[in-house]
C-alpha cells in the first residue's frame, strides 16, 4: 500500500480523492499495489466527504508524516503552494502538480529540489488538462528536434471565439455567457488576457528546449480586442480567429527560441480551426515526425483530476527511479524580444480614399493582400507580408501618417 | 555508448539509420551516452550508406554478438522476423518494433517472453506512425476506464476517400492515384480490405483492455465497396465517409469488447470528419478524460521512424528496468460476435415503389431517417435506428423480398 496526500479539494482536488476511490480496484491493479488517501489538505470542512475523517487544516499533518510518499498539490497560485511543494519535495516526497502557475513560475527550481532529492516532480496536469501532452512531448517525441508548438491552450477563450465565429454573439456577451456556465471565473482577466494559455506555452517550451521560459519574457495578448468585424474578415480571409500559444526556433539563431501569446488568422485547413467549445488542441512539428496534434478537454474536474491520477501512478511504478524531466534555469535570454519576430500582421483601418491608402499600404509595407470587404461601409482589412513585430510599429506609425 | 542492431534496411529501416546518425548529438545528451549502430541486417547492399561496413547479410552477427542490447526490428511481416525476434528477446536483448503484423500475430507471447528474460518489447511505432498513442493510452491515461477507441488508422484508404469527396474521384481512379503516389502498394489489399486498420486497432485494444486481440476476432470491411453515390449521400446525411476501427466495451457484458473495422459516416461535428489526405486520427474516450485526439502522420518514413528511434531511446533510459506494458493472451472470447454489436445501418435501394418501400422499411427495421435524394433518378438512402448485425441481415432479406 502506497500512502499519498492531496493538498487543496477544490474542483480539481474534488475530482482526484472521487478517482482515486472510484476506479481503485482498476488502479490498484494496474500498479499493483492499492493507493491510499491518508490526508486531505483544505481549511474548509467536507462533512459529507466519503473521507471525511482524513481532512486536515494543517500541513504539518502531511509534511511530518513520513509514510507519505507522494502529496498531489491542487490548490493552485504560488501561495502557499510554492512553500509547501518545495517542503515537500525536501523531505523526500514526490509531487503531482496541476497548478501552472506554479510549474511556470518556479519549474526549473522544483526540478532541480527534486533531482537532488532523488523523487519526482510531475506536472501532466498543468497543460491541457486531460490531454496527454508532457510526457508524448518528452518521451514519444524525443527522437525529433521540435521546431515548432502552435496550441490552443485556453478552452475558455475558445468558447467565447466560438460563439462569436458561429452565433455572431459580441466579445462581452459570449464572456457573459462564459461566465454563465462556469467556463470563465467572475474575474477573468487570466483567461481573456491571455495569461493562462502564456504559463502553459512557457512550461512546454521549456520541457521542448531545455531552458526555464519565464511567462515575463513571452509577448501575450489577449482576445478582448478581437471584435465581430475581425471575425467576419477571418472569414473572408479563409479562416478562423483563435487564441494561440505558439513557440519555435530562431529562423536566425537555433539556440534561441520565439514564444509568443496572441489572436491569430489560422487557416481552415489547419486542424486547429475545427477545435470548438472548451476543447484544446496542440500542434507540434518535429523534424522527423512531421505535425502531430493532442486534442481534448483542456480543463474540467475529472478531465484534469484523471492526469493528476495518472502522475501518481507512474510516481508509484516508478517509486526508486527518477523520471528524466528535467530543465535548466533560464533568464530570458533564450527567448528572442517579441519585436524581432517574423510575422504576416492583419491591419484594419478606415480611410477616404481607399485606393490611394491602399496604393500607399503596398509602398510602406510590401505587396499586402487586400481582403474582400465584409460590407460596402467597413473598414479596410489587408495582410502585410511577414516583417519583424519592431518593422511593423514603424510602418504603421508612417501609414497612420500618411493616410 | 549503448549498442544497437537495424533489422531491415526499407524504408523505415533506412530512416531509424538517418536520425541515429543525424540526430546522433541531441540523442545522446537525452539518453546521456552514446547510441551507436552495430550493426544493418539486410540481405541487399547499400555501398553508398556512410555505415555500408556495418552491414551484414547474418543474422548470427547480430544474436551472438553481447555487446549488441538492443535491436531494432523493422523488416515487416511474421517471417523472418517472429523467429529472429523471439530469438533476441531470448537471449536478452530489448527489441524494438514498427511491425503491426507482428505485435498482432503475437503480441502477447513476445510480451511474456520479454517479461521472463527482464528485456523491453516495444511497438510505439506499429499505431499511427509518428503519432504517439501507444505510450500515452498505457500511461497518460491509466487513471480512466477506456470506453472507445475510434481512429482513422489507414492513412492510404483515408486519401482515397478524400478524393472521392473533395474531387469526386472514384474508387479506381483514387487508388491509382495512391499508387502513383507511392501511398498504395501495387498489391493494395491490405489497405483497401481493412487488414492494415485492423491490425492497429488489435493492438490498442489489447494495450488497453489487456487481453491479446487476433484480427481474425475481428469482423472487417474495407472500402472497396464505397461508391461515389455513398459519398455523397453522407454528405447529405451530415458528415463524411471514413474508414473506421473501433472498439469498445460491450453494454451488455463490460469484460467483453466490441472491435470492428468498417466505413461509416462520420458527423461533421467529429474530429474525424477533419482529417484529410495520409493523416490519421485517433480518438479515445476515457470516464474520466472524455475525448482525447491524436493526430498526425500515421505512416512514412521519418514519421514512423522518429517513434521506433523514441522507443530506442526509451530502452537506453530504462535498461535496467522493464517497461510495465503487458497483456494476457486471448482465446477470442474477450471480443463479442459481431452479430451482436448493434449499430445504425446507411441502407441504399432502388424500388419502383418509393412510398411504398418506405413505408415497409419503416415497419421492418422501426422508424427509419430517410436522407435528402442527391438526384430526382438516385437510389433511396434511408439510416434504420440501432439493431444487432444479425436482426439486420434478417429484416434486410425480409425487406428485399418485399420490396
Amino acid at each position: 500500500m502506497i500512502k499519498v496526500a492531496v493538498m487543496g479539494h477544490g474542483v480539481v482536488g474534488g475530482g482526484v480523492t472521487e478517482i482515486l476511490l472510484k476506479n481503485a480496484e482498476s488502479i490498484a491493479k494496474k500498479v499493483k499495489q492499492e493507493i491510499y488517501i491518508e490526508k486531505v489538505l483544505d481549511l474548509r470542512d467536507f462533512p459529507d466527504s466519503p473521507i471525511s475523517d482524513r481532512f486536515t487544516k494543517d500541513f504539518n499533518d502531511i509534511i511530518s508524516n513520513d509514510e507519505i510518499s507522494i502529496v498531489v498539490e491542487v490548490m493552485g497560485g504560488l501561495k502557499p503552494a510554492y512553500d509547501f511543494v518545495k517542503q515537500c519535495l525536501e523531505k523526500g516526497k514526490s509531487v503531482v502538480t496541476s497548478n501552472k502557475e506554479l510549474v511556470a513560475a518556479k519549474g526549473a527550481e522544483l526540478l532541480a529540489i527534486a533531482e537532488k532529492n532523488n523523487v519526482n516532480f510531475l506536472f501532466e496536469a498543468s497543460v491541457g488538462g486531460g490531454i496527454p501532452i508532457i510526457r508524448p512531448l518528452h518521451q514519444c517525441l524525443s527522437a525529433n528536434n521540435i521546431e515548432k508548438i502552435n496550441g490552443i491552450l485556453n478552452g475558455t477563450t475558445n468558447f467565447i471565439l466560438n460563439k462569436m465565429i458561429n452565433d455572431k454573439m459580441s466579445f462581452e456577451d459570449a464572456l457573459a455567457l462564459a461566465q454563465e456556465k462556469g467556463y470563465a471565473e467572475r474575474n477573468p482577466a487570466a483567461d481573456i488576457e491571455g495569461h493562462d494559455a502564456c504559463r502553459k506555452i512557457c512550461i512546454l517550451a521549456s520541457l521542448v528546449y531545455g531552458t526555464h521560459v519565464y511567462p515575463d519574457s513571452v509577448h501575450t495578448e489577449g482576445i478582448t480586442k478581437v471584435s465581430l468585424t475581425d471575425v467576419e474578415y477571418a472569414s473572408k480571409w479563409g479562416g478562423v480567429v483563435k487564441l494561440i500559444a505558439s513557440a519555435r526556433i530562431s529562423a536566425k539563431d537555433n539556440t534561441k527560441q520565439e514564444i509568443m501569446v496572441a489572436p491569430m488568422f489560422v487557416s481552415r485547413d489547419c486542424q486547429l480551426s475545427n477545435v470548438d467549445g472548451v476543447y484544446n488542441e496542440i500542434l507540434v512539428r518535429g523534424d522527423s515526425s512531421g505535425s502531430v496534434g493532442f486534442y481534448g478537454r483542456g480543463a474540467g474536474k475529472l478531465p484534469t483530476a484523471s492526469a493528476v491520477v495518472a502522475d501518481v501512478m507512474d510516481c508509484v511504478l516508478h517509486k526508486d527511479e527518477r523520471r528524466d524531466i528535467m530543465w535548466k534555469d533560464g533568464n530570458g535570454e533564450n527567448v528572442v524580444p517579441y519585436e524581432e519576430y517574423e510575422n504576416a500582421m492583419y491591419v484594419r483601418f478606415s480611410a477616404d480614399d481607399e485606393q490611394t491608402a491602399l496604393a500607399k499600404a503596398n509602398e510602406i509595407f510590401g505587396k499586402c493582400d487586400v481582403i474582400e470587404k465584409i460590407d460596402a461601409t467597413a473598414d479596410t482589412a489587408i495582410v502585410t507580408p511577414e516583417l519583424s513585430y519592431a518593422d511593423f510599429v514603424e510602418k504603421s506609425k508612417k501609414f497612420a501618417e500618411l493616410c
